[in-house]
């Protein structure tokens, strides 16, 4: 069994998601501010499944906000190719944050990050991908006033100094350990943790980050140097790992074929992925799985309906009793995880298409962007 | 005697700039060169006198210009305070070769550099600095049509997606060489050579960098990479160090008291330091200095006059026989350089008060300043 291995750049293995929660030194998310968040909105399923499980400075965020004290959200997307399912969670949430909590959102699109990182792609090639991810993300329903979506090679004449300023701070030996840099890396990736840092202080209140766990230590660097600049430790809202088509291990990725859901995936194409690949905890034949059930903790499919897709508790109680008595086979689990996918991907795509009208709102127009466009940050 | 020492973050010890250039690999500027650089301008008296000895690819520059087809000129300065006498050399030679071919200059000032260098300096002391500092340089009479003069916190904007793709190039291991990075440096200051090598690449024709011989490595980076994006190899014609006030040793550092006349002295106070700190190549009495003279190479008095005060090469011949055969006291010499230094401080002084009406056209509103805030830089 390979051993459990989780940074910012590579989760493999079996995630042992406790051990984690000591390793990586955040909290879960507690019964009392899962009550406290429900009070706010509905309890978006990401929460009350538990895919969200974990955070830094959740409870001040929520005491800031019963003083009426305002926060704001910080999340982003780098651009280098087709979205999947799994790259939206984080914005799902950011978005249900900013429904429940009426606060400001602040997109990054670092369209120079994966340009440094990866060897052989162009920033034209990024470029291409940059207004379609935005899209993608927009059509989530953000608050157009509230939102803020930002690239940061456009929006580098605002982020310029305050990166200076931040990464003063930051020695290559920190920026090493976080991210995994060596003598062979560029300086222009060395220098992107400070870009990465700059929006968590666009306001002088508290910022929440959603994001997946193994991109804690990120921002564990802004919590390190925050208070020496008057602003507050940014704080997270973590979520566990998305598992890939092919099993529950690790995290999904486009990289990989066959293990991901695009956003752009035809009815079809759902179909044939996930009776293809969906990695099965049920048994090798009917009859078997007729007399032994499924594993459910290792089938995909009921995963996936699980944290996000089967919304309604009594039904997924009454798949997973189903699914792992044997009474439900593999292939009829399949059938209703494709129908839910297909079902949230044609109203994504939809949404998606009308976006295309909102853009300049969220990038230029908007009450929030223009705002952005005429502040000076950390001044 | 201490040994030669020269890389870009320091020079000290005797200069052997014979070895220098056979050890950086430069060309000595030829007596040809020189011939032709006379023929399209009354010879600078730093190229006469040979404070610009070597070079970098100035044979094609001049090729170039023999054909009519364009180069640039690019140098800087990153203000943390006030300048002296050494650092307006470059400008000068700059302003030189900008009148003699009619060809535009960049004038950077990287008002992130020192204080990304300097752990107890702020961007409000630079910021101080930074006008005053570009008041010194325009004072040299630059053509306000074809020079532009950007702060690099300012033009960010344009300067950051290019300093992107050229930091993509340049890896840790090549940084660190170049400018003695080491683990604890931080990531903003690892990010600058980038910063640096962005004007190299404000044209498609060939850029000439007059610089002292120690900044050549910075340059080196830039040549190896500059043609992989179809552009030149900057060109760089060098100059030795302009030696300190106490000795013909290193160059000369505003850093350290006494050894340097800063722009804005007095005449008194040019007085006082050329009388108690130039370095005397005179005898220890006036008796002994009658009988043995002085030595003219460790002399400072001596060599800023022959460096570039004393542009009448009869008249340095003149004192050098008369000061080397004792005929001439320290004192003496001592008073040819105040009268010297004092007269082109007050035309300097005053040029620098009449340059503050121009400051918004090298930024901003000349030809070329207009063009570049409205340009796509490598694109």
């Amino acid at each position: 069994m390979p051993e459990m291995q989780v940074n910012p750049w590579e989760v493999k293995g079996d995630i042992d998601y406790d051990k984690l929660v000591q390793e990586f030194g955040v909290q879960k998310i507690s019964p009392n501010l899962i009550e406290k968040l429900s009070k706010k909105n509905k309890l978006h399923p990401l929460l009350k499944r538990n895919f969200y499980f974990a955070h830094r400075d959740l409870d001040l965020i929520l005491q800031d906000a019963e003083k009426k004290k305002p926060f704001y959200l910080y999340t982003g997307r780098a651009p280098s190719g087709a979205m999947h399912l799994g790259h939206l969670f984080s914005f799902m949430m950011t978005k249900w944050l900013q429904e429940s909590f009426n606060v400001n959102a602040y997109i990054q699109i670092p369209d120079e990050e994966k340009f440094l990182a990866k060897k052989e792609l162009s920033l034209e090639e990024i470029d291409k991908w940059s207004e379609d991810n935005i899209l993608e993300i927009i059509a989530l329903g953000f608050n157009p006033d509230k939102t803020f979506v930002f690239q940061d090679r456009e929006f580098a004449g605002k982020m310029f100094e305050p990166a200076v300023k931040i990464a003063k701070k930051i020695t290559f030996s920190t920026a090493k350990a976080v991210f995994g840099f060596n003598n062979e890396t560029n300086i222009g990736w060395i220098f992107y943790p400070a870009m990465q840092n700059v929006p968590c202080f666009f306001e002088k209140n508290r910022c929440l980050i959603p994001c997946a766990l193994d991109q804690d230590p990120y921002w564990r660097i802004q919590r390190d140097i925050a208070e020496s600049f008057g602003y507050y430790k940014t704080a997270t809202i973590l979520s566990k790992f998305f598992p890939p088509l092919t099993g529950v291990k690790g995290k999904m990725s486009s990289s990989e074929q066959g293990e991901s859901i695009l956003l752009t995936d035809s009815e079809e194409a759902v179909k044939n992925k996930i009776n293809k690949y969906a990695f099965s905890g049920g048994q090798a034949t009917s009859e078997e799985q007729k007399q032994k059930g499924a594993n459910l903790e290792v089938d995909v499919s009921f995963q996936w309906l699980n944290m996000f897709f089967e919304e309604d508790d009594k039904k997924i109680k009454e798949i997973g009793e189903a699914y792992s008595s044997g009474a439900m086979l593999t292939g009829e689990i399949k059938q209703i995880l494709i129908k839910k996918i297909n079902a949230f991907l044609s109203k994504h795509q939809l949404a998606k298409r009308k976006a295309k009208k909102q853009l300049n709102e969220f990038k230029y127009s908007g009450k929030l962007a223009k705002k952005m466009w005429k502040t000076e940050i950390m001044k």
